[in-house]
């Protein structure tokens, strides 16, 4: 049976770093079945790789192998790991960029079984040497208790929540995608359980009033926000870039309240 | 059997949205053939991803499903629509994306049985949740009828065709490549049927003459005007940017006459 | 039985030629494992390229087809070839770029048989009229002998190699990747070989005494250099970019002395 391994690191694109996993991968087991979820994480922005390692999980098939090399800490003393959840097997450094991994039961174990790896290793690219292998041999079927000795202590990162502050929803800016859409920490169930009516959005000293459905709802070049597919608040302006317009960026304060 | 599924889209390859469509396809259809034809169509250009997908469309076999996704007016009344050629599957929304599909006899259909789509469906994504899922069920065997019905008003792009002005044949810059190469709308035929003698070129005020059949042929950093591999005229410099040689973009003025 | 054929191309991939290609293969050989190696070598670097599959090469398995598309004499009298390894094939243009496959016994053939090109073949995209179809033929059993006549005078790049001056190791950078490291043409081997003691570096006026095994060894912020992953001396900034902090790129003279 065929199993699919999703690559998600901090590569680039230019270098051949994540063809050479995937030579190293099909070596182990030619039946896996590759997928690139992004290679362009910032530089060693690990909250970064978790947060798109979260938004692509629930829409992968049961048994999908996720490895994730965004690794500042590459050959020192942070763990390599597996982590298991009910439906997924997730390897990479114990850094927290496997933190969308842990909201239910897991167990999560720390690679020491050097019969998995490559045989000669360098420290300075374990997504070759060690990660790639040992998600190839998850894929072939390898159960991850022979690659390893259980732990319970993984890093898992304190993902920003947004808190209300009187009547006003207060969150931020988590991410800006490729069309300058800002999506926020802000839940269309944030909305519901603590504002009583329709939200209208402060963004420094402007007040953005469209709260709509759809992009195609607001003129052109106007902005507006909206619970986008990840059913999170996004602020957006129709045919151009919210990012540009407001100068926002992950981190950047936004509040809500009822109109 | 394995089918065949290209995707092309404006996402970028930084978010991982092309990588979750594939998550969403495989988790439909196991045995899918992933082709990634490009991610970078400018945000919301309608007719370069046209044009795109007109290039590839020949060199890919026969049954190949294309999914399609430039989609500025996502959530609206635009209809999400399947084109079916005599070889051929494609799925994108109904703005002339898929205006390539529409050079010989084709059949339309209108998405409207929700069956085929994912469970909860976003206003702001429909790539994932739309698209992605029908072209999978069409690669695992679903009839196209099965999933809509039938239009025979598709969007088809009118795309800009060149034209004879007393002597002169006049056309325009469609394309320019990675390389800088200015690929143009004029083709070898358009010229064997207009011209009387072998052509030069007007850019402006300046006067190309070199009408070769290979880059190789011109001087290291001289200009000149071949036969493309699309069959279209195309300006190059040797070795360098002929985008940057001569400011020139899609939309710009090209002429020839017979020399 | 299913090949891996990997790509190698200064294509980008905003323009759809390396997509078109993996049609033009799986039209051949639908069984095809392809992987994307890089195509963000700089337009017509054919060193660049050499350098980049030398990385790759040993980190695929037996069998692999390497296909090659760097080709800036492309429709020129420069030959279109096979070489084959002890355990590899690889395709592409007579220019240097397959350098990498030419280090044990390797026979090569010139393209001459047109039954393995496309049918219709342009001047201008050998890629995918004449390498990409040799290389699925290859994939799908195709004897390299039934495609071409042998040669034996392929064009091999000549590396640039370290050099003793004195006392001193004498290298240069050839490779700066995404995080800013610094590769150089200097190996473990080298140093082992010819300093009598640890080495420092010597970098315009700047000396360089950090020699570690992890990126993690030096300060946030402070350079370093250590053996990387390709057993290259390589210089870096713990969590920045060497290659800006020092203005260096490939070509940049490197030295190193024993303290």
């Amino acid at each position: 049976m065929s199993r699919i391994i999703t690559l998600t690191t901090d590569f680039g694109d230019t270098d051949p770093f994540s063809g050479i996993m995937k030579g190293v991968i099909l070596g182990i087991e030619p039946k896996a079945t590759l997928v690139d979820l992004t290679h362009k994480i910032e530089p060693q922005n690990v909250l970064q790789g978790a947060l798109m390692l979260a938004s692509a999980l629930p829409f992968f098939p049961p048994k999908t192998i996720h490895l994730v090399v965004v690794d500042p800490g590459v050959g020192t003393a942070r763990r390599p790991i597996i982590v298991k959840t009910h439906d997924a097997l997730l390897v990479g450094p114990d850094n927290g960029v496997l933190t969308a991994a842990f909201s239910g039961k897991v167990e999560a174990y720390e690679l020491t079984n050097t019969k998995y790896f490559l045989p000669t290793r360098s420290s300075t690219f374990h997504g070759r040497d060690l990660f790639a292998p040992v998600a190839a041999h998850l894929a072939a079927g390898v159960k991850p208790e022979k690659m390893g000795r259980k732990i319970n202590n993984p890093v898992v990162l304190k993902l920003p929540r947004p808190k209300m502050d009187g009547p006003v929803l207060k969150g931020e800016v988590v991410y800006a995608d490729r069309f300058g859409n800002l999506s926020t920490n802000i839940t269309a169930q944030d909305i519901k359980r603590h504002l009583p009516g329709p939200p209208v959005m402060k963004l420094g000293r402007r007040t953005l009033k469209q709260f709509v459905r759809t992009y195609g709802e607001c003129e052109k070049g106007k902005p507006g926000f909206l619970i986008n597919s990840w059913n999170a608040v996004e602020i957006f302006v129709h045919g151009d870039s919210a990012q540009q317009m407001f100068k926002l960026k992950p981190g950047s304060p936004v509040s809500l309240r009822a109109s």
